[in-house]
């Protein structure tokens, strides 16, 4: 089934387009059970925080990386657009007035410029609580000890030890609390919670579906590291040597306000370095797999390498 | 064991102060296994927005549900607290400048005053995320079933069909995006979303875990309708009768806020007659249950004749 590395783009492309779909069907006018009403305004600002979004690169993750454990793509794709919901909510609340105050997302005004802010607050709690809604379904796997399994780990991936935890972590190494410069470690720590975490739960979710034994989730879990580090060090290259037109959001942006970035500490060369490096342990950490794993192999190279 | 209606008081503190000291282990310095590190500034603007709060009253309805169907306490407990996470969060981002801005809760600073905007935006994510944390862990219950329809219900009731919607709806009926006047309908189901679906998913919750049958959890179900209404009504006589000292909140900045409240669309005698059928509705629900129920039906007498 897998072709390997060439069909990488075709397989990104359909995983998103799923995950697309998916989105689209939580986010409907009419209440579920359970729910009371959904609320109109509420509803169209969550659909706009959320659909036609991205690459969809942790969907794709977790898709993959349950491929390689041989768990059904169906329950994958539902908790991919469980994780997706949650990164979503992280984009919205990031770009809040109070928090990085961008107008721009993805080319489009942000939540809180193209409704208000008050929206956009709500907006990012109810995606948030939808994900949890969405990863506790029978969907997403028919044993409810492996649906506990997710919903745990997206929620300590995500909160006051994860992400949640590395954007306060962000907001402290702009100065803004008192004067701050961080060490190379403690921009490692921050980038590993404010980005790391989700992703390194993607390819931790795959293998969870799958069931797979301590020391295959160990090596997933290795993989899901590095890419994660490589996501991040790709995407600071990109505020730098990036345009707007081609981002969708303003580029130098991170510079300009200060932020702690591997590539200001490391330099562009040494940042460039480190990116090989981690595709290197992306390619170790997968070595057990064999050729069920080259889609992740290429999803390194994709991630290390991306111009957008 | 069940004492009745005379040592309500005490059972209301002794779960309250059970469950202060479980919210203050959950928010300790120290990073739990898959966490990576808790940034202190967020770890201790979580405390101020959880710890020494309030009565408590969603974690007590839990627990004191639970016992009705003879579930362990202790379960119930962790639980309640996951609740109350929820219910916390939702006061400080409810509190933010853009929402109702609120600078005092419970007689102390609000979490955006104590700190910053973009902490209590953080703070309010982060205790959300811990919620489902708390309710997925195996001290809430053995059965991993029946912790995903914990995690599941208590997700439907906060989102976007619940709490956060009624929310977006409170903050529409204040005339904030156009001009609106809502009908008592249009304002009972607003409340029954923004304060009712965490209160009643307090008194299913209990049943869920003691594993009871449809009709007992339909019963309960009724009564936590009837108790939610109940406290709603009651908060907003307060709101008009009430002073600020007693409050440790802002008196009779509903009204002022041209708030959507049932006491505005009954008067205040129609308020009070309908409490009081509300107390008879809650005994009915509980009809079934015999003595076992006896502090719920003090719960729902206390709930309405609550002067603070």
């Amino acid at each position: 089934m897998n072709k390997g590395i060439t069909d990488f783009p075709a397989r990104l492309a359909s995983i998103a387009a799923e995950t697309e779909m998916l989105l689209k069907q939580l986010l409907g006018d009419a209440p579920l059970d359970g729910e009371i009403f959904r609320p109109a305004r509420l509803t169209t600002a969550m659909r706009h925080a959320a659909l036609d979004g991205g690459k969809r690169l942790r969907p794709f993750l977790l898709v993959e990386s349950a491929a390689v454990f041989g768990a059904p793509r169906s329950g994958a794709l539902t908790a991919g657009a469980a994780l997706e919901l949650v990164h979503c909510y992280s984009l919205v609340h990031d770009d809040l007035p109070a928090m990085d105050d961008d107008d721009l997302r993805r080319g489009r005004p942000t939540v809180h410029k193209a409704y208000d802010e008050a929206t956009a607050i709500l907006v990012g709690d109810a995606l948030l609580t939808l994900a949890f809604d969405v990863m506790a379904r029978p969907e997403v796997h028919a044993d409810p000890s492996v649906r506990i399994a997710l919903v745990a780990e997206l929620a300590r991936a995500s909160g006051l030890g994860g992400m949640a935890g590395g954007q306060m972590l962000d907001l402290a190494a702009e100065g803004r609390f008192e004067p701050k410069r961080l060490s190379e470690k403690e921009i490692a720590t921050l980038q590993a919670m404010k980005t790391g975490a989700l992703i390194r739960f993607a390819c931790r979710a795959g293998a969870i579906l799958g069931k797979a034994d301590m020391a295959a989730l160990a090596d997933i879990d290795r993989y899901g590291i590095a890419i994660g580090q490589a996501f991040q060090i790709a995407d600071d290259l990109l505020d730098v040597e990036g345009d707007t037109k081609t981002l969708g959001k303003a580029a130098g942006k991170d510079a300009a306000a200060g932020k702690a970035t591997l590539v200001a500490a490391l330099g562009l060369e040494g940042a460039r370095a480190r990116l090989k490096e981690l595709v290197t342990e992306s390619d170790s950490a997968l070595a057990r797999f064999g050729t069920k794993a080259d889609t992740l192999r290429a999803a390194a190279r994709f991630v290390a390498e991306r111009r957008t």
